[in-house]
C-alpha cells in the first residue's frame, strides 16, 4: 500500500476503503509515514469529508492505536459525559457528584485547558492536594467505593489522536465533522464506558458555530457510538455566552460547590440537571427523565451530592476543608470590579473574547507549557438578557498582576449593551 | 503572519496576497516552514484552486528564489521551448538547430527524465563527451557563437521549485493547474529568454488526461508569460501515442538526426515544423509562419540544421563522429522483433505503458539514483492507424538483458489492434 494513493483518491473525492484507514492510523502512529503526507490526507478530508463508514473506521483504527481501558470489574452501569468545550464549562465538576448521589457510577478521564476553553484536570488542580494521576487499579477501586472518580486520561489512551490533533493544530485541519468525532469517540470508547451522553456546543466560544453544525457533529458521534454498542446520547447547548457566571479555576470550583448547594446559576444548574436525568434514564437507574431530575433536585436537596464531591477530593488526596468552606480556595490578591458605561440590556456576552481574556490573566494556557494561576478569572454580574444601569457592575476580575487598560477595554466590549429588551436564549437547543 | 492563518484562509476558498504568497515561499525556501504546513496549503490549492493573479504572484515569488539567469550580453532575440514531457519526445534536439540554422538563437535550459518520460540531457549524454555543465560565461558564449546551446538547470535556478516538486510527488498534489503553471514558468522566467513557446500535451503518457484540461493549463501559462512581458505561445499536442518512433535515450538522437536529414517520422518532422514556425515568427525572423515553415524546411534539405546540431555537439565536448554515422552512437547487444499475433488496424499505443516499459529496461529511471543504459530502449514499427498483418513487427525492442515474458506482454498489450479502419489522429489540436 503506498499512502501517496490513498491521499489521491481522497483528493479526488473517494472513500478510504477500512484496510487503507487503518493502514494509516497503525504506520503513522508507528511513526512510518510523514507528517507532510498525512497532513495532505487531512486537508484532503477537510474539504472533500468522509462518510459514516469510514468515519466509524478511523474512530476504531483511533481506539485500537493504544490501550482501552477494562471497566468490566467496576460493578453496574459506567456513565461518561463529554463537552466539546467551552468558556466557564465546569459540569463534570457538579454533575459528576449529582449522579453518583443517585447510584449511577461515574467514571470520567478528562483533558488539560488550552487556548480560550480551560480544562477540567487545571479546575480540580486548585483544590490543594488533588491528585488527578491514579493508576487504573486504584481509580476503579475508587469508582467501586465511592461511585466516582475524575482521572487524568493516560498518555496510552489513543497516541494517535494526540499525534494527529498536534498536527491539525498546526495546519488549519481541525475543522471537519469527521475528523472532531473521531478524536472525541475514539477516546470515549478507549474509555471503556457503556452509557456516553455529549455536550455539543455551538456559538461564539464553541468550535461549531451554529446549531446546524453541532446537530451535524452530534448525530455522526451518536451513530458511531450506538454502533459500537454504546448507549450514545447528545444535547446541542448554546456557547454563545459562558455557562455559569466563573470563568477560572478556583472561582469556577467554588461556583460547583454553590450549584450542589441548591443556589448556583440557573443556567449552569439546568445544564446538570438535564445532562444527569439523560445519564440516569439511560443507565436504568430513572424510569424517566422526568424522575430523574427529581432525583438529581433531592441529592442537592439534601447535601448528599456535596457529600460525593467532598468524598472524591478526599479520595484523591484533596483538601475537603475547601470544599467545606470555599473561602478556603485559592483567592486573588485583587478583585477590579468593571463597570457598565451605559444603560441597556445585555445582547451578547461573547465567550471566546471572555475565554481568552480569562487565559491572558493567567486562568488558562496559551501555549501547553504555560503555568496556571488557579486564583484568578472572571465572575459575570450580568448574562445575556439581563438590564444594566449605567455604572452597574458588569463583572469582577480576580487578579494577580495589574490589568491593562487595553484588556479592561476589551472585556467591556465583551459585552454587547443595547437599549431595547433582550430575550433570554435558550440554552438547550436540541436533545438528540 | 502565521502560516496557519494562510492555510486557512485557501481552506476556505479565499484568495492569497501577494505578500502571503511571497512570504511562504521565501519562508519555505530558508526552510522555515515545516513540510507537513506547506503539503496542507498545497492540498487546499489542489481542490480549491487559485486565481490568476494569486498563480503569476506565486510564480514570480518562485521566480525569485534563486538566480536569474541574464542573457542580455547575447545579441538579438532568444527563443525557448519547452514540453510538458511526453513519451518519445525528442523535439529539442530537432528544434534547436533548426531554428539557429534559420538565424534565431536558442539558449536552453533541460532537466533529466523521471518515470516514464526522458529527458533531453540523458538523451544528449548518449553522445560520448557530450557535457551539458556549462559555466554561464561559456554557455552565453556558444549561444554568440553558434546561436545554440543545450544545458542542465543550474541548482541555484527556482530553488523553491526543487523543493516544492519534491513534495508534491510523495502527497498527491502534483495535479493542479495553477501548480504546474507556476512550477513550468517560474523556470522558464528564471532562464530568461524573450520568447516561450509551450508543447502542452494531452492523453495517456501527459500530465493532462483531456485535450481541454491541457488548453486551460496552456491559457494560464500564456497569461503569466506575457504579464511579466515574454512573448509566449502554446500548441496543444497529443500524447496518446509516442512522439515519433523512438523511445530510449541513443535511438532517439538518432531519430532526431534522422529528422534533420529530412527523413524523420512524419508526427515528429510536422510538430518541429510547427514549433519551429512559431518560433521564428515570434521572434520576427518571419513574417508569417506559412514563410517560416519553407525557411525551416530549407534548413533541413540543405543540411544547414543537422551542421548546427554537429556544431552544438562539437562546442561541447560531444564526439561529432557519432553525429556523421549515427551507427556509432551506443549500440544494444540484442535487438528483438515484437510480433503481432493478429491482423487489423492499431487503434491506440499507449504511451504512458510504452514510456513505462523502457524505463524498466534501462532507458529510463524509476528513481533519481537510477543508473541509464543509453543504446536501449524500444523502437515502434508501426503507428496509430496503420495496418498490421498477423506475423509483422510492431517493435523492435533494443536491449542489454533478457526480456522476460511477461514484459513482452505488457508491451503487445501496449499495442490495441482492432479489425476496422482508424483514422489518422491530429497531433496538434490547437495553436495558441
Amino acid at each position: 500500500m503506498r499512502f501517496v494513493d490513498i491521499i489521491e483518491k481522497k483528493r479526488e473525492g473517494c472513500g478510504l476503503s477500512t484496510e487503507e484507514i487503518r493502514y494509516w492510523i497503525q504506520a503513522y502512529t508507528a511513526g512510518d509515514i510523514p507528517d507532510y503526507q498525512v497532513s495532505a490526507l487531512l486537508m484532503a478530508i477537510v474539504l472533500n469529508g468522509m462518510d459514516l463508514r469510514e468515519t466509524t473506521d478511523l474512530t476504531m483504527a483511533m481506539m485500537h492505536s493504544g490501550d482501552v481501558v477494562d471497566l468490566s470489574s467496576i460493578d453496574g452501569v459506567k456513565v461518561d459525559k463529554h463537552s466539546t468545550g467551552g468558556v466557564g464549562d465546569k459540569t463534570t465538576l457538579a454533575l459528576g457528584p449529582m449522579v453518583a448521589a443517585c447510584g449511577v457510577k461515574m467514571a470520567k478521564m478528562s483533558g488539560r485547558g488550552l487556548g480560550h476553553t480551560g480544562g477540567t484536570l487545571d479546575k480540580l488542580e486548585s483544590i490543594r492536594g488533588f491528585n488527578c494521576f491514579l493508576d487504573q487499579e486504584t481509580f476503579i477501586r475508587q469508582v467501586n467505593a465511592i461511585g466516582l472518580a475524575v482521572i487524568g486520561q493516560s498518555d496510552r489512551l489513543v497516541p494517535a489522536d494526540k499525534k494527529l490533533y498536534a498536527l491539525r493544530d498546526v495546519t488549519a485541519t481541525v475543522a471537519s465533522i469527521p475528523l472532531i468525532a473521531s478524536s472525541i469517540m475514539s477516546k470515549k470508547l478507549a474509555a471503556g464506558t457503556d452509557v456516553i451522553d455529549l455536550d455539543v456546543k455551538y456559538g461564539d466560544g464553541a468550535f461549531m458555530q451554529t446549531p446546524q453544525e453541532a446537530v451535524a457533529l452530534a448525530e455522526t458521534m451518536i451513530q458511531i457510538g450506538n454502533s459500537l454498542g454504546r448507549r450514545t446520547r447528545a444535547m446541542i447547548t448554546d456557547m454563545n455566552e459562558p455557562l455559569g457566571r466563573a470563568i477560572g479555576n478556583a472561582l469556577e470550583v467554588r461556583e460547583a460547590i454553590d450549584t450542589l448547594r441548591g443556589h448556583g446559576p440557573e443556567d449552569f444548574t439546568e445544564l446538570c440537571l438535564t445532562a444527569g436525568s439523560v445519564l440516569l434514564t439511560e443507565a436504568g437507574a430513572s424510569e424517566d427523565r422526568e424522575k430523574a431530575r427529581k432525583q438529581l433536585e433531592a441529592v442537592i436537596a439534601d447535601g448528599s451530592a456535596l457529600e460525593k464531591l467532598r468524598a472524591m477530593v478526599k479520595a484523591q488526596g484533596g483538601d475537603v476543608s475547601q470544599i467545606d468552606d470555599p473561602d478556603r480556595l485559592p483567592k486573588a490578591d485583587h478583585v477590579t470590579p468593571v463597570l457598565s458605561r451605559t444603560t441597556g440590556y445585555v445582547k451578547e456576552l461573547r465567550a471566546m473574547r471572555l475565554g481568552t481574556l480569562a487565559m491572558q490573566i493567567g486562568a488558562g494556557r496559551a501555549t501547553k507549557e504555560d503555568e496556571i494561576w488557579p486564583e484568578v478569572g472572571i465572575v459575570l454580574n450580568k448574562k445575556v438578557a439581563d438590564k444594566v444601569e449605567k455604572g452597574e457592575i458588569l463583572a469582577w476580575v480576580h487578579h494577580r498582576k495589574p490589568l491593562g487598560s487595553q484588556w479592561l477595554k476589551a472585556l467591556e466590549d465583551g459585552f454587547v449593551i443595547v437599549p431595547e429588551k433582550v430575550s433570554r436564549p435558550d440554552l438547550i437547543y436540541k436533545m438528540l
